[in-house]
Formats: C-alpha cells, structure tokens, sequence
C-alpha cells in the first residue's frame, strides 16, 4: 500500500484519480456479436453459448425439475441465510414504496404523480468460481416489491449445461419469472432486442466484465435503460485516532479482494492508526485464501494522512467513493456532511460485508465517483414515476390567460389555441 | 393524417413505431468538435461560436448587467405570466421532497436514505427562431429546491452576441447561477469537461437538435450523466364519443406544430369523433403561422378506430406516449391502467399546453417509448439517494453468523473474515 502524508489539495485530483477501464479494443467485437443476437435469435445465443461456455444447450429456459433439484442441493444452513437477508432486503426496499400525494397548485389545478414497476426487466448474473446469489437478492427482491410483472435471468451455464443451486435457490425466493442459460454479451442482446425463448426487457441490471460492461452501454443508445454505468468497486475508509485498526484492515482487504483492479483508500486524522492499519493489513494478508488478488489491488491503495476532520471529509466527497466507511468519534456528525458516496457504514460494527449481503441496503452501487450524479439501485430504479394532471373549467380559467401569453411568447400559437378554444 | 380502422393486435407494433432517428453520419463530427473543447477549452469553444453561431464574442459568461438590461426588456404580461408558472412549478417540484425514514431491519441494525442534490448541474436551451424561457423554468426551478450548489446553463447567442431577455429573465427567477453563450455540441463539451470560463459539471439536462442529442449521449458514456435519451415530441390523445372534437383537434395540433418529425395519435372507440376531429384539424390548421411545420408532421400522424376501450388502453400502453390525453367519460378509471406513458391530462379542461407551461408538472418527458423504462423530469433528477447504515455490537451479533455463511459460500473470505474480528 502506498502511504501519502498530508498531500496538497492541488494533488487531490491525480492522488485520487481511478485507472480509466480501456474499451475500444473490444467495442466492435461486441458489436458484432450484439447484431448477430438482433438478426438470428436463438440461433446465434446457442452458437455464442458454444464458443464462449464450452457447452452445447438444447434449451435456454431453466426448466422447474432444476428448480427442485437445486433446492434440495442447497445445504441448509446457506438457505437460512439467504432467507435472511432476503427478508431484511425486502423490509428495507419495501418501506421505500413512493405514496402518491395530490397537489393543488391552483384552485381547479390538481397534479400527482404515480409509481408503476417497469413491466419487463432482466437481470444479469455473472458466472466464474463464485455464484454471484447476494446479486440475485439485491436485483430480483426489489423488482417483485416494484410490481415487476416479468422479471427474468441470465447467467452463463457450467461445462454441463447447469446453473448453481444457490442461484436458482434465490431467484425463487426473491420472484424470479424465469431464467435463462445464457452469459456474456450474448446475454446483454437476448434481454435487449428479445429472442424466440427470452421477452424483449425494458431495462437491464446487473455486473459484469468488460464485455458484458460495453454490451449494457451499446444496447442503451438506442433498445433498453441500464441500471448505471460500471465499474472497479472501491472502498473510502474515514477514520480518526478511536478507529479499531483491525476492522479498518479487515475492511480494506474485503475490497481488495473482489480484483486486481479493486481501490481501497484509508483517509484518516491519525498517523498512528495509519501506521497500525499497515501493519495489520499485512498481517491479515497472509490468511486470505485470495491472498494474489487482494496483494495485486493492494499496489495501487492508499493510506493517506491529513491535517484535520474538516479536510478528510472534503478528500472523501470530492472521492465520492462506492463504499464509505465512517470509524470516527462523532460519526453521525461526519455523515451529516457527506454529500458523495454511494452507500456509507457507520461506527466500528457497520462493515462494507453487512451491506454487501443482509441488513438490507442495496449493493449495486456508483463506482468511478459516479456517485457524484447517479444513486444506488433501489426500488426507485424498478418504477416509474408518472406524472397525471386534473384541471377543471374554473382552473383552465384561472392559468390559461397566462398559458397563451407564456405560448405566444414562444411562437407556439396552436399551443395557445388549445387553451383558447377552451376559454369560449 | 392516416385513419386506420380496427386495425389487428398484430399489426400494432408498425402502425405505432416511431421514424428511427439516423445519427451514423454525424457521430464523428461530433466527436471531433467534443476532442477540441476538452483539449482547448475557452479557444476552442469561441472558434465554434464563430463558425457555427456566426458571432465574435470576447467573454463567455452574460454580464450582470445584461440581465439588468433584459429585466427591463421584458414587458409586464410576459413577467407576470413567468411567476405564475414559476410559481406552480415551485409547489408541485416542493411537494416531491424526500423524507427520510430510518428503518431497523433487525434488532441493531437501522438502514436509511437521505437525498443530496447534485452539486453541479448543467442545463442546455438550444435558441433558435423561439426563446425557450418555458424550459428553463421545468429545470432549472426542481434544481434549485433540490439545493444543487451550481446550477450553469448555456445557450446560443444570436449574431449580437446577445441572449433572449426572457429566457435570462426565466434564468434569474429561477435560480440559474451563471448563463454562458455557447451553444450545441460544444456547449454540451464544455459542460462535461470544463474550460477556463465554464465549470465541468456532473450532469446535463436539457433539449437539443440531433447534434445537441448525440454529443449528450457521446459524453454520458464517461464523463458525466445525462437526464434521458431523447426523441421527437408525441401525444396521444385517447377518447370516446363524450370528447370534444375541437379541443381535440387543438391538442393534436399543438403537437404537429412542434416540428415535421412530431407524432401526434388519436385512439378512439367513437367512429364520429374521429370523422369529427378529421374535419376539425383541417379547418384548425389553415388558421396556424406554423401550418406547414404542423401539416408535414400530420403526413405520418394517424387517427386510429379501435373496438372498445380496454383495446384502447392496451394500444396505448403499447405505443407509451410522451404525452396521453385522456378525454372520456369515465377518465379517472381509465387513468387507472395506465401504466405506460410520460405525462397525463385528464377531462376536457386538461390539454398539454397547461403541463408544457404552467400548471406545475414537468416538460422534460420520455419520448419514443422511453417511458416504458424512464420517468420525466422530477425533483428525483436532481438529487442522489445515499444510503446509510448504523449497525451496533448486539445487531452484528444478530446478523452477523448469515454474512460469514453468505460470504463463505461465495467464496470471499476477506469480507467473511471482517464479520469475524468484530463478533470476537
């Protein structure tokens, strides 16, 4: 890790600056594959599957004998698990629903807004070693509480054709209509133009690599909404002399160890807490069965001391981290101040895990100080709000002198007709 | 203007498709001009303003006293009928606040949201033959009551090197901070990436041509948000035998004389209506300054006879109008399934110049069927929802055994192991 001692604020930019992700290499190979999904369906899914899974499907669809297999596969103690954080995602999604309100803004002007799930939506699971079920949670519980009518899965199969247990054990406990054996770019394109086995979706969530990033970006110019766009995950700890250097560490390393490309910042008051965090992240280091990934992301992390509480909390929101961790004395003080981050924890026992997996807060967060414009994923990302406006004769009277002279004005006189007509 | 009657569910999909907007050949243009203003800055963005607004200007930001001057231009009706608008914008906007609810999930485990506004938003009035005061009002108005630090617009000077004083008006009144004259593609640059004169900001608003629109979309993809894709204005007008053929015909043609590429729909269960309205639009238009604009645009606009009114509810949630007007007898149960659509007016006494204007919803709307996945402009757009969390000794305690089972199985030990030094 690199340690920088009370850096000048004209330094703050470069000091913070993410590595940009380097796309136009594959941008056309992604495109090809996207027209190719667009022009020939299932046909070109099951060719892709074949090249980039190594494995030959006869059906896409997850069929309900998986369903049943797999959550007899499912061990137990992980299913209770699940059903835990399945329920505390949903207590905390489910109070975010959005209450209309009518409002009178003019005696016989009334206007309101209602909130209405996206019909269709699709959610993209990644595959590799580890089955990504927490992201079917944080995806799938809210679009059910949204009122999704479909919401549907891909995730790329195994050599043998299956999806993991833990998977499907979660798309079924969270409202997942159906799921398909499909990954990558291919996937993407399914969702977005539609196929002869997968609807057409209206929006996209979900992570993945570089080509299934370009993919989301490509197919929202024109087809479908994206839930954000993507990028390394990061981790901003806060933290003053009270701060506990052993969960400061752990929680740096639970960043490094998600990839070489993963950022962990310690922004801290206290040169001693700096150097104990060091110490015993080298330490913890040695344990950790990912030990080559979290050292490689450790290279380009940094421990960094400033002057004072007033100057980290500046660092932090011009950092906009994903993640921000709060170990300070008087943490609901600093929170107050922050203006920038994706998801903040607070206090010694509040570490990025929790929100990662089951106290309820959603983990698909604004990486690359995105933060900044974008939210996290919520219940807000599955409705949508639609504006509705009542107006009576006696309201058209009272606005509409001042309607034509706002049209007149802007040279849009069938615009000001509409009202005229209205007024005789 | 087309009439189809009863045309087959089948046949939908191409009676209600939108003309594609073709921007293949102007994306290296654009690409070009986006290079030299992050390059460039100030030099470059004047050279533009030279070639294409055809002015020499000396400084980039409108003087104090330019907007002293134009208070004075503008005459008192027009004034009069901009704080009425502001004034109703205001209140419904107002009424949108987020209040935070802390919710405990578990016993020691509270989660919450806390809405932030943007800290630097950018909003873009393009100019030509109209000065579009109306829209600087639907951004500006939300961004200020959603406390955004920095609220800059930037719009084309005309050959005087001057802004319009109504739209400077607008700008004072509803809080813009600083205005610039530079207008399209590079406008759009500069707010992205900064210049000397302009500040980069974090997210973009605002209408465009289809330079304006691409260079909006080139730019979201890294370097700042963008508020939606955009498209031609549309409505849909749904009626029955009860509406008013004229008030109908006017709202169609408030529509059409937006641009030839505007779309303009009627669904009706009432075969007289429709004739009614086809004679009403002829006799309309021959009486509008606009009239070629509004009669190429009826070229592709249709009026469509359907069997009953759940068919006509299906038709348009199929199409997801921009803009549905609903003018039927029982409206008010109608307007209970829709689910698809950007802005609704509902009754006789509703048209949508009182929502383009003044009755206090938002303009900006999802057009080309973006509504199936987009809202419009809201208060939502201004502001980012953080989460946070808070959760104490005995609530990691409750929680904490699920998250070393979830992270175990997902083979992230680090973020297991952050859990366990604080449960010791």
């Amino acid at each position: 890790m690199n340690t920088i001692y009370y850096p000048a604020e004209n330094e703050w930019n470069s000091l913070l600056k993410r590595s940009a992700l380097k796309t136009d290499a594959i941008q056309e190979t992604v495109s090809s594959i996207l027209k190719q999904i667009k022009d020939e369906g299932d046909k070109a899914v099951l060719k892709f599957e074949e090249l980039f899974d190594k494995v030959q499907l006869s059906t896409l669809q997850v069929s309900s004998s998986e369903f049943e297999e797999a959550e007899k596969e499912v061990d137990e103690e992980l299913k209770a698990a699940i059903l835990l954080a399945h329920r505390n995602i949903t207590t905390f999604h489910a109070a975010q629903k959005f209450e209309t309100k009518k409002i009178t803004t003019q005696p016989g002007v009334t206007c309101w807004q209602k909130a209405v799930g996206i019909e269709k939506v699709g959610l993209y699971i990644p595959g590799g070693t580890a089955p990504l079920f927490s992201t079917v949670l944080m995806l799938a519980t809210p679009a059910q509480i949204a009122g999704c009518k479909e919401i549907i899965l891909c995730t790329p199969p195994n050599r043998e054709g299956k999806v993991h247990p833990a998977i499907l054990y979660a798309a079924q406990v969270s409202g997942v209509s159906r799921i398909y054996k499909i990954g990558g770019v291919q996937a993407i394109g399914a969702m977005a133009y539609g196929t002869e086995s997968v609807p057409k979706v209206y929006k996209i969530f979900g992570p993945g690599n570089q080509y299934v990033t370009v993919a989301k970006q490509q197919v929202s110019l024109h087809d479908v909404a994206i839930d954000m766009p993507a990028g390394p995950s990061e981790v901003a700890v806060l933290a003053d002399g009270t701060a506990n250097p052993v969960f400061v560490a752990s929680d740096l390393l639970s960043q490094a160890e998600h990839g070489t490309d993963s950022q962990a910042i310690l922004i801290t008051t206290s040169e001693e807490l700096l150097k104990q965090v060091e110490a015993e992240v080298v330490r913890q280091l040695e344990e950790l069965p990912r030990k080559e990934i979290a050292q490689k992301a450790l290279e380009s992390s940094k421990l960094i001391l400033v002057k004072d509480m007033q100057e980290a909390i500046r660092m932090t929101n011009e950092y906009a981290p994903e993640h921000l961790i709060i170990e300070t004395e008087n943490y609901m003080e600093v929170a107050g101040q922050i203006v920038n981050a994706g998801s903040v924890f607070l206090g010694s026992y509040s570490p990025e895990s929790a929100g990662d997996y089951a106290s309820g807060t959603n983990h698909t967060l604004p990486t690359n100080g995105y933060a900044k414009a974008y939210s996290g994923v919520s219940l807000d990302s599955f409705i949508r709000k639609i504006t509705f406006q009542e107006i009576t004769r006696e309201g058209i009277r009272q606005i509409g002198p001042a309607i034509q002279t706002l049209a007149a004005n802007e040279h849009l006189d069938a615009h000001k007709n509409a009202i005229t007509v209205r007024l005789l």
